[in-house]
């Protein structure tokens, strides 16, 4: 069984990332990342999930780059937009994706993995330059570039599954799987016991798409919070 | 003023960087990163540098990549080889300058930076792929598709003025530029005073450096220890 590794951050994508990854036949190794961001309960679902879906191995590296600043998701003094905005959001985090990607590359060079599954995805998403496609192509070619393993010929695989997919189809995509949305978390700002606020973007777009997959909406919401409409 | 980011790793290398981001006329945002090296001792040395050459900030970032494990430099049971080898040597950290321009990109993108200067060199070096100009190249091309900036078409610049130099050539460029070698340390095996093994590859290549640019080696060797041939 080859090796792969799957960023995972206690999302709907990721996990259905690491579904789509197992079911491709690779032995898992997940990985998340604690940035500071705010949603740091977000870890724990991301153990959770890596564990239900059968990784072989979880591990979460602290990373701080909170004292950048620059981000809603890392600056307590910039607060998650609760309505929806033009252009790249403020819960943009400059250069996350490159970052997270970059220390997957070194630890899949160390494993031997040659596949390397992120959950990006440029349909219902936020507008973030380093979830599209032609972003993936070109982390692609600076892996083959950096590496042992790309200069001696058997190079890396940026495999991004759900670039294409709206939030419906990646839904129905997870649930043929199996994954317990349940177990996953995608809210900007929820409450120490992980219930998401329903406000932020995140929240919006994963309540939409649970109405348009035709399935029921599992997240757990703070006291007193509807789901978005 | 426009700022730049400016990757010191406490070597001589980067420090000849430092002080062409400052003559290049930038406010240099000095950036280190501890990623569980053997020879952590160098940070004190960036600090060194940093302040000596005019830095206007400098920050020390813990990475903690030492668990993935994989090199000479972060994993204790490999010792540092004290010969030449063939091939990528076992010093190579996977992924290390692609993660570092990684966060330095972030930081850049924050600061409004677009100028990342980095000390890779391919001519005087030690094999190591992500050191080669069509790496940087290629990741400059990730940090414009990457970001804000780049989507915005402000676009972001990775500066290695020391890609084509000899050791030799880097050595007289500091000297003019005033730079004290003295404060710095390239060793990857040094007592915890900071004293060089004289034996590693970056000893070696330092020692000659000098050699040929007939200047004096200001390098402080462990006891003992005579500069290598």
């Amino acid at each position: 069984m080859t090796r792969a590794v799957v960023l995972v951050s206690g999302g709907l994508d990721s996990a259905t990332v690491l579904a789509l990854a197992r079911r491709d036949g690779h032995a898992c190794h997940a990985l998340s990342l604690d940035y500071g961001q705010r949603h740091r309960v977000e870890l724990q679902a991301a153990a959770r999930v890596a564990e239900a879906l059968g990784a072989v191995e979880h591990r979460t590296m602290a990373l701080d780059i909170g004292w950048m600043g620059g981000s809603a998701l890392t600056d307590a003094a910039i607060p998650v937009p609760n309505a929806p905005a033009a252009g790249i959001p403020l819960t943009y985090v400059p250069a996350r994706n490159t970052i997270f990607l970059a220390v997957a590359l070194g630890w899949a060079e160390v494993l031997g993995a040659r596949d390397i599954y992120i959950g990006a995805n440029a349909v219902d998403y936020s507008g973030y330059p380093d979830c599209r496609p032609e972003f993936l192509a070109a982390f692609e070619r600076v892996a083959n570039l950096a590496t042992r393993a790309g200069v001696e010929g058997d190079g890396f695989r940026v495999q991004a599954p759900l670039v294409a997919l709206s939030k419906a189809e990646i839904i129905r995509t997870g649930l043929d799987l199996g994954v317990d949305y349940g177990l996953t978390l995608s809210c900007y700002d929820p409450d120490p016991d992980g219930r998401a606020c329903g406000q932020c973007d995140a929240c919006r777009l994963r309540s939409r798409g649970f109405a348009a997959a035709g399935s029921p909406d599992p997240t757990r919401y703070r006291p007193g919070v509807r789901p978005p409409a």
